[in-house]
């Protein structure tokens, strides 16, 4: 099974995109929604948790992992990758190969949690891969709530996403990587925002491709992936909101299955 | 020693109640940001949270618990007074007590995070106590992370609060009942959008003079309580936004020790 984790039900943009990318493959998914929101924790303690989630996974059957919050994919893929057998993909880097892919001018502008723009990992990451790109990055807290909330299209939310893209308009940014698996939700409002011509990155569809391709060339691998059942959602606990939004991203009734 | 917990740091509004009221007694404070917020969690989760946070303050010395998280106050009050033989004070009580003494009409609006006016605990309450009032409550789920962020004044915030206090306007309540610790933070927004009629009760402050009369017929238990040491503040997490906030709540720089 492809296990996919995010802190709550975020992630579910990535999941859904794999659906979309790879319709014949199982998918178990888990939401730590007990211990929701990420982005305004300590990397130690993400670090600890995305541990657990992975372990969690693997105890179901996931033979595949991959860390559908960017939170976590900034401060804890390193150690998820020396601590399991089991390949481990993440939203960041694919996102980064095609943001290097499509910028012409090279000014690319990142926007996620404060803890993801605080690790600084996409900045270091594009310049490592493409070194005289300019980043500039926005920590945008607030819209995570206010997708949570089901606020899309609510004037704060609207005022809250032009204060939060502004600088980075100001910069000319040709390319802007969202950040955050929250974030698809809100491209309406950010593409507008941001200048139409600003090439938008949605990371949960490029993770999508980049598994894609990867099992592409393992046969073996992506044949024992293949779909017997339903998809599971696992969630730590259980609200309406979390129902809504989960709902909200695949367009259909999901079952959340507490643990 | 007084052991105050909560989900974060807007507890700390009770702390620097209580510190005010009570500046001779020693006092311990448990915010468990690394599983905050409680507000968006479902009831069992908050209870076993609690649960968890008691035993914490208590293996520390605390002989006297205060919850000064409405979300978990209004869910898991029963089961820690029934668990723990200390006495257990929570924010909900001394505000209702006061919301009636002062209430003219007995039209009483109530603001919190969703699970507590999912709860209905205030509701009931209050119609338990005094069965003629009418009870117009709000949940007010994106004020927590405004107060986080800091954005006290800003545009949206305001736009915000306004939007959330109409329904209770509409209603005509002649009380206002801040039903989350982070709220008192916001007042100086509150009152004028909601009139300047209208008696806004601050639970922080309730709950401290609860205390504080609770101490006068106990002596003995309130000479035991006596301060030896500074205050200290533990923490599940500690980030920038939280030291900032803490800061703001006590207008000095609070030491967050991390467990």
């Amino acid at each position: 099974m492809i296990g996919v984790f995010d802190s709550g039900v975020g992630g579910m943009t990535v999941a859904s995109a794999i659906e979309q990318v790879l319709p014949d493959k199982q998918l178990i998914y888990f939401g730590d929604l007990a211990r929701a929101p990420y982005g305004s924790k300590s990397p130690e303690t993400i670090r600890r948790y995305a541990i657990e989630n992975t372990e969690f996974l693997i105890s179901k059957g996931a033979t595949l992992i991959i860390v559908a919050c960017n939170s976590a994919a900034s401060v804890a893929s390193d150690i998820l990758q020396s601590t399991f057998d089991q390949p481990v993909f993440e939203v960041i880097t694919p996102a980064i190969d095609r943001a290097i892919a499509v910028s012409r001018t090279g000014r690319i502008g990142v926007i996620g949690t404060r803890a993801t723009i605080k690790s600084g990992v996409y900045e270091q990451e594009i310049k490592r891969k493409r070194t005289e790109c300019k980043i500039f990055s926005e920590p945008c807290p607030m819209l995570v709530p206010l997708v949570e909330e089901g606020w899309l299209n609510k004037r704060e939310t609207k005022m809250i996403t032009r204060r939060y893209l502004h600088p980075l308009k100001m910069k000319n940014v040709d390319t802007l990587l969202l950040g955050c698996t929250h974030y698809p939700l809100l491209k309406h409002l950010i593409q507008p925002r941001i200048g139409k011509r600003v090439k938008v990155i949605d990371s949960s569809h490029e993770v999508a491709k980049r598994l894609h391709d990867f099992l592409e060339s393992r046969p073996e691998l992506s044949r024992s992936l293949e779909k017997k059942t339903e998809n599971t959602y696992y969630v730590s606990d259980v609200t309406d909101a979390a129902s809504m939004t989960a709902q909200r991203i695949f367009g259909r009734k999901i079952k959340l299955n507490k643990i």
